[in-house]
């Protein structure tokens, strides 16, 4: 069942889409500003599938096995336990024991398409389907800036990558803890959180996850910008619940997972997969227990309230059997992703995965193999909604600023390879071929001349000159070109319009907040 | 068709066997050398495909007509000429005009699969089907040495090139021209080219295409390892034959496709495009001419020898509309690739396009996003040949030591990924599972003990430490560590054993050729 897709709230958009319009054009005659905004993808190509039907069938029927008997545990969470036992679950202590066939009945009420509601009707997306939105990175403590320096993140780097996020032509949302601003104590910052993703930017973004009352706060002020109404009806937040792989669901996600739901919210279900330590060594055993894992958690979504939008979630990656530490973009993980996105298909459910991944400290040539890698995978996959997109470096600790640049450079190409293959008679361009003919070139031929504009996609870093030319212009490498970019974006950045008596009344919700408690900081 | 798998020579393989083994097991105690080579590649994945019947269908048309309307320029060949005449062409000046069906009716005679002949019949490969094979980097006149200089290629590095090969575990080729020997007159160096492939690797290799009379070297040296017969009834040579995009093929290409069908050698019918400039600025426009340039060139070889090998090349990529510089890994070439590779299929003819392509000029990010966006695509479009798969920069005009690195260890990641998902019962670790339950993890599990040294692939050149221990070990970006991998490589080679006998008379066919011409250096 899809939701309707409807118009958010007219508060300022208009003059925010004019605003943007404008400041796109003038960053463009300037020279390195970004291109405008794209919407959302709609693929046209296909997906890639790596199990057959009988393969599907076999992971399904394990993963039944494992949620009838070995069962997903619900911690310290009573309500969540009465939920499971009133809708026929076994339960015994903490641990859920699903009887044949019960998540999938409960999950028919889950939507298998919705809109992310933006502040800007325009910056809207569709998750599910054939739509696939790219969103920042998520989590890192740490940023490398733009004087190459490896350290704590703060508000100010958190709104500047909220700024480049809205900036970024094939990023379709702002995302939600694009960096943790560690500045700020730890049970405030979530409101400047929020605020910025509402105030710097007019895209879609994430709410709070960290505690329930943190939800709350993101409900509130959601509903400042959007209305009451139009939040209890419309999903204007994704909400990223990790399951506590192998099989447990937490308090602190499930209580941010009930508070979403109740507002009808999506929740993105997502097992949290390091292959060999918290799932099976291999591909089929990792994909079965992601299944029963997503299985459970967003049937749950379904006891709190039916019809509440929720994704079939996967983070798949390895760890190095030498050493433990997580590795990233390597084979196993892409045909996971594979599968997983061939599982919730299935399902109907819309499924996220992927993005930029990497281990490597330094946005060098081992980063881009890991992120691209992934990345493929990522749209091949028929991924709906890509969280790390764009910014990720060493596993997820560290926001950088110069490989967001690069990465959304890539996001570009691959918004540009979903449109597939154009075969209108214009593409077709035998009246091209005929008039060059044989032995003789295209570059000035009429078909040519019509289409060059948009013939191919423009990388803004990629440098194709020659070597000499290349040498004259200093001999950079593309974290140096990308640097340079970032801050000619963050020099030209100008912000949506917001209207101020909404700006107003978030300033005035967040200090009130704020006064209501002590400071924390762990 | 399928030619029969034999025996090649007999002469020192086991040998070379043994004495490889031996060589991998020092290296690997040594620390830094690499694992043993593995055989081709057997595909259990599926391809990826961009077109549907309509679309390859009207694609097909339209390369008719581009035949038969506009027709193909064979040369500076009047054998050429004759021989079309006299299969029913209508042939006007040196452009070839193609009755419907005519090249399609030819090219039943090639082979859809063939074996590719190496000296030690291990390391034979299979062209076409589900097997894939990869080349080295083929054609560049520079190399970025281990010292970080950018300088013109030597026959020293063209040594090193084919023992990196040699050793390279997913390289199950040596390939060809891995880089130019400048400091060879260019008459001559052919034959130390060919020498060095079959002195310094005992993997299949490439023949000269330079000149006709370069090709006969090719086969009277190949004669002497593998014996006349064999030569003549079995390939051991693929051989790049360009098309000059558009719609020409020249009389150096035509020379050499006419010696090695005569002698039973494959050739690789290659359309190079720059997409813009060479084709069309679209990807159905490109499409088409692609196709009518290898049905022409394709049923040409089987106009010289019924039944001699031939694959459907593709070299694709763009050029920047404002520049006109070649860019490599965007979105367009790749949709070119996916869909020659659904044309060849069809045509029953094994594949080449791809490799690790890349306009950067240093192994830097750029040239691994755009290396890993063509590699994933070679892969997944199911090619079955896939020369420049390592050592590819800056645009094919330079051979880099350290990249080739950097891309063997990446090609290790595709050979991985085409194995697919096991779903074996011990694959599908339900007993893992079992024992590890809710809340605790798989590190030291029965089943991840049992699996854990097959589980993942192991990259030797990814750094997935922590960030401390990382800057304690210096602090290295991937070329770095790449660049003392390399030189560990070359310090622990080995050569296969070579039969003295045949070593010798190489060495005296050489001296002979080399004597009975003056030295040439353009």
């Amino acid at each position: 069942m899809d939701q309707t897709n409807e118009q958010a709230t007219g508060q300022g958009e208009g003059t925010g889409r004019r605003g943007r319009g404008a400041a796109a054009r003038r960053a463009s005659r300037a020279g390195g500003g970004p291109s405008p905004s794209l919407p959302f993808i709609t693929r046209k190509i296909k997906e890639y599938e790596v199990l057959d039907e009988e393969g599907l069938a076999l992971i399904e029927r394990n993963a039944d096995k494992v949620l009838e008997e070995i069962g997903i545990e619900f911690r310290d969470d009573a309500e969540a336990l009465e939920l499971w036992r009133n809708a026929g679950a076994d339960v015994r202590g903490e641990r859920v024991h699903f009887p044949p066939g019960l998540c999938r009945e409960l999950l028919k009420t889950a939507p298998s398409k919705f809109t992310w509601h933006a502040r800007n009707p325009e910056r809207s997306c569709e998750i599910g389907g054939k739509a696939t939105v790219f969103a920042p990175v998520y989590g890192p403590p740490f940023v490398r800036d733009l004087n190459g320096e490896r350290r704590y993140a703060t508000i100010e780097d958190f709104r500047n990558f909220v700024k480049l996020a809205y900036m970024a032509p094939s990023m379709h949302s702002s995302g939600g803890t694009v960096c943790e601003p560690v500045d700020i104590p730890v049970n405030k910052r979530h409101l400047d959180m929020v605020y910025s993703h509402i105030k710097y930017s007019d895209k879609p973004f994430m709410g709070s996850v960290t505690a329930p009352e943190r939800a709350e706060d993101s409900i509130a002020m959601a509903k400042i910008v959007f209305g009451d109404e139009f939040v209890e009806n419309n999903c204007v937040m994704l909400n990223l619940i990790n399951a506590n792989s192998p099989m447990v669901f937490d308090e602190t996600m499930l209580g941010a997972a009930k508070v979403y739901a109740r507002h009808n919210q999506a929740s993105v279900i997502s097992p949290f997969i390091l292959s060999g330590a918290m799932s099976p060594v291999t591909v089929a055993g990792t994909l079965t227990q992601i299944l029963a894992e997503v299985l459970a958690g967003a049937a749950f979504t379904q006891l709190i309230r039916k019809g509440a939008p929720v994704l079939f979630g996967t983070f798949a990656a390895s760890i190095s059997m030498q050493s433990g530490a997580p590795t990233f973009g390597t084979p196993e993980p892409s045909l996971v992703s594979y599968g997983a996105a061939q599982l919730a298909r299935r399902l109907g459910l819309p499924f996220r995965t992927g993005g930029s991944l990497c281990a490597s400290k330094v946005p060098d040539a081992q980063a881009a193999h890991e992120s691209a890698n992934t990345l493929n995978m990522t749209l091949l996959a028929g991924t709906n909604f890509v969280l790390h997109a764009a910014g990720w470096l060493e596993g997820g600790l560290v926001a950088s600023y110069e490989k967001f640049m690069i990465d959304q450079d890539q996001l570009g190409m691959m918004q540009k390879m979903a449109e597939g293959v154009d075969l209108s008679v214009e593409a077709q361009a035998l009246d091209a071929i005929r008039e060059v003919g044989p032995g003789s070139h295209y570059l000035g031929c009429a078909h040519t001349q019509a289409n060059f504009q948009t013939a191919f996609y423009r990388s803004a870093l990629a440098d194709n000159n020659s070597f000499e030319q290349w040498e004259v212009e200093g001999a950079k490498r593309i974290e140096d070109r990308a640097n340079a970019l970032c801050k000619s974006w963050l020099d030209q950045y100008e912000a949506p319009a917001l209207d101020p008596a909404i700006d107003e009344a978030l300033l005035a919700y967040i200090k009130s907040r704020k006064d209501s408690m002590p400071d924390a900081f762990t």
